[in-house]
């Protein structure tokens, strides 16, 4: 692998070419779009990721891009960016600055780098491998959380857990943890890096949604993986876990194993 | 009543006096007790109301007092300020700004003034019984939605809903509203006055939980009332709806009169 430093240059350009889009948008009534998926989708979304796939096209014509507007190309390389213009789309267009640009560079399917940045609250966070994950430039770490009866536990909605399954391991950990939190998309995982929250389970999720997570929390001592405590790729889909504490993360896998046992 | 002019006034005091103290606070590891009814507080939450009850007793020594954290102050007086000095104190300790300090004055027991303010995000709503709501000193309005089924609905958390008429009321405005969002204490009602979400149904409230409300919502063309569609006071708890649209929020009750029918 090559030397991250010029990536990371740029991927903090498709962050800054995002901001005043969705600046521009934020608490205007802009038009819905219903996708395939069903999740909605604005004029914001399309034109960040227009906006960083003009940038990427010229200075890296040989990566691959996966985006979640303008799909595939060239995903077969050994680079390849991966990009959710904004994650937490609903709460955009609530109105609620909780949404993120979310921007990866996995390489070889492994996630390498990744940018959450919020445009309204101005709140940039990078992680890169081998690297401490840095908050608007400063380092951050994850705090000490044993076991999940100790732990803040993070995840968007309720309704995510749609399968009987995946119904069932929410309510183990919900139950269980100390304190259920809800609402934020990725800025939740922002906050496990932070040391402010210790862990986040999510489901139905696609490899824009996480890939550009995994730097970030496990630069900040953290870890993240699949259900079944697999690291995350490219190519994994689905189910998410991210906590700050390798303990409690492994609290986490035993508690969906027996749930849905 | 007096003319509010003066009151107003006073109340953007005390809403500039909580955000020093919230900023100094906030993402730094406070200490967190817990209360007799469970939840948590933090010396941010004691030193805002401090603050704030200082000012009130030099401005407005016949005035009543009823604070989350310091208790009720001589609350039979015309003028009741009603206080919760850090409305979402768990969202605060995670180091997520949705939180709000939330300021009302209440004569006779009917909300006429109220302030909500975020400190990090920098944004206060102004609620004036009679003039239209403001966001940072520009006029908002609630939009049109006619149905629940139309709906962008918030709540803060499924865990609010404890007992078993609640827990069916909740669930039939989940799956009945277009859209459910959660996560977001107060600044939910905010979203509600910009014209960004159309209804929150809460319960397990007080007065320091609603009465600033009040005034920002109905304000900006909205409805507040208990479950029961009774107009709220400084008398009221537990249960409380806010909607944008009327007919939005008939729709609300006729619902939760339905579900635990």
């Amino acid at each position: 692998m090559e030397n991250l430093d010029p990536f990371l240059e740029i991927a903090h350009k498709l962050a800054d070419a995002a901001r005043p889009i969705i600046r521009q948008y934020y608490r205007t009534p802009v038009a819905i779009d219903v996708k395939a998926d069903a999740s909605p989708v604005t004029i914001a979304d399309r034109e960040v990721e227009t906006a960083m796939r003009a940038i990427l096209t010229t200075e890296f014509p040989d990566h691959g891009i996966l985006g979640e507007e303008h799909g595939r190309h060239n995903i077969h390389a050994d680079y390849v960016w991966v990009l959710d213009p904004i994650d937490g789309t609903k709460s955009f267009i609530a109105g609620k600055p909780s949404f993120a640009s979310l921007i990866a560079l996995c390489y070889k399917g492994a996630p390498v780098l990744g940018i959450i940045d919020q445009a309204i609250t101005d709140e940039r966070w990078v992680g890169v491998m081998g690297r401490p994950t840095t908050m608007n430039g400063e380092e951050i770490s994850a705090r000490d959380c044993e076991t999940l009866d100790t732990a803040t536990f993070f995840t968007t909605a309720p309704e995510l857990f749609r399968s009987a399954q995946s119904i069932k391991a929410y309510q183990a950990i919900a139950d269980k943890c100390r304190q259920p939190m809800y609402g934020v998309d990725a800025y939740a995982y922002g906050l496990v890096a932070l040391g402010f929250a210790d862990t986040v389970v999510e489901c139905g999720l696609q490899a824009y949604d996480f890939c550009a997570l995994v730097p970030v929390v496990e630069g900040a001592g953290g870890v993240m993986t699949d259900w079944h405590g697999k690291p995350l790729t490219i190519h994994s889909t689905d189910e998410v876990i991210a906590s700050g504490d390798a303990r409690c993360h492994q609290d986490v896998l035993t508690t969906i194993r027996a749930a849905i046992a």
